[in-house]
């Protein structure tokens, strides 16, 4: 999906959504030898850019998200809302989308 | 969808709906050169014009809308229910699909 | 779906029911020229003419539904259940489905 | 559905369900003249003759049907169970699939 | 489905599941002339021969059948887990999708 | 599904799952003649080897499983998980699937 | 799916998540001959490395997961979100699409 915005920073996501943004994967070997293109594989990983407020449970109470902007997560394979902020790609996941932490 | 209407603020979103304008793309570019038509792309950002009540929670209380006239939406790619009027085209979205709101 | 009613005003919506009539497309333009019967396009537009005494809700208390008699309202492209009575056309909707209200 | 009853009054229908006949169009105009077979529509109408003592509640109360036997109803174009007892064609329908009630 | 009982009395239904044997339309007619076998419809009358305890509200309580061994009932034309013990065939339904009781 | 288990007394089922075993069918008539394998129909007989301590209700309690280990059952024809262990052949039914207790 | 993870010790399960690994089939006979790879049955035995904290249920509170790392469980034939870290495949399942746990 394409915007016009200057900046990622300006999203701010609604209820229990996630901005992240994939991590990308190196496109040389340990050795320090470049990858041609198709061998960089997408990886799963993502950063959390900013994280909206929460949907709302049964009760009217806000469920907390689960990450946390900074956090670094494992993203399923497919889903998601992709978002293009001048060359950059990002992805909207629903918070329970999300499969896990990433704790370095 | 077609209307006879004369104003689009005639029209009071009902429940948990939210009325948007998407905004339009730059014709020209930074250097101010026009773009020919099919090199605009579509935008999936738009101006929040009318929210609904919001729809009913379990316990009888209205959910209040996540965005309030004037706030600019991220829309997503599909869904929503297209209203023209006059020449003007608008959407309405229910409250959750609207995927963030943009700070500027 | 046929009816033997002699008049639209004996129909009581149950539930969450409304029964409206779509409003009709003018069929001549601003100047006065009558356009032929391809160029009118259908509205969805139409005006609420009965009203189901609403849903139950989990608390078993009745769902006030959103529109009154008189009121005119959005309806989507799709649904609703088609009733004709004499040569005249209604269409029934749930509640929930009707898109907004129109001020005049 | 075949039955080997001897009549219709034997069927009392269970939870929320609504025993009706359809009303028979008129197979003659208002001027007295005999219609052919293939010009009488079958009519969306149909006579309350039982219904059932309400489905369950979360609560654990039944909700009370929304007609009474001897109601002439609106029905749905699709759905229900036909019954058939004798020569004579009934529908069991849920109580939320009838569209309204005529007051005649 | 096949079974090895003996009885079909050792059959205790679980939960809100109901043990019927449809009933078996007569093979002669009124006046005594024995029908060819596919003359005979099949019937969707069925006697109760044993009721489960009743499935759980969401409270924890038993949802009481609604029907008891030894009624008749009109049984849906689609459905059912059909049992075989011995020569004979029996089914199995869920108490809220029997359609009616026959009072005889 | 294969395992490497050596017993299947090690399987303890979570939740609402059931272990059972199909009863194999008698391979010989009453009067003691081996029937070809083509004849031996698969019962829908089972018996309960396990059981899971319960799903969990809305209010956070255990529900309690419908049968107990020994226990004959009625199983479906289709669904349930199977598992082998060495050369015998086991099931996982969720609690509700099974059809009925079988008394003996 | 992809990673760029140095170990999988670094994946933190997110809500009812359960990551786990599946135990590998042994590729040599009891007796000690070597299998020819195509003869090596996967197994639907696994061990669970990581849990999440546990889904909420309606009140707010966490549903505690079923197992426990080191638990050995049994993992249904589909399903589940694979990862790969390094040069080993690693599983995200759901709390309840594990199917029992496995006592040795």
């Amino acid at each position: 999906m394409s915007t016009a915005l200057k900046s990622v920073r300006s999203i701010a996501p609604l209820l229990d959504r996630i901005l992240v943004q994939r991590v990308k994967a190196e496109a040389k070997t340990a050795g320090g030898i470049f990858l041609p293109e198709t061998a960089v594989k997408e990886l799963n990983e993502a950063k959390v850019l900013a994280v909206g407020p929460g949907a709302f449970a049964k009760d009217g109470q806000r469920i907390k998200p689960s990450v946390q902007p900074g956090d670094k997560v494992l993203i399923p394979q497919y889903g998601g809302s992709p978002i293009k902020v001048g060359e950059e790609e990002y992805t909207l996941f629903r918070d329970h989308e999300l499969l896990a932490k990433i704790n370095e």
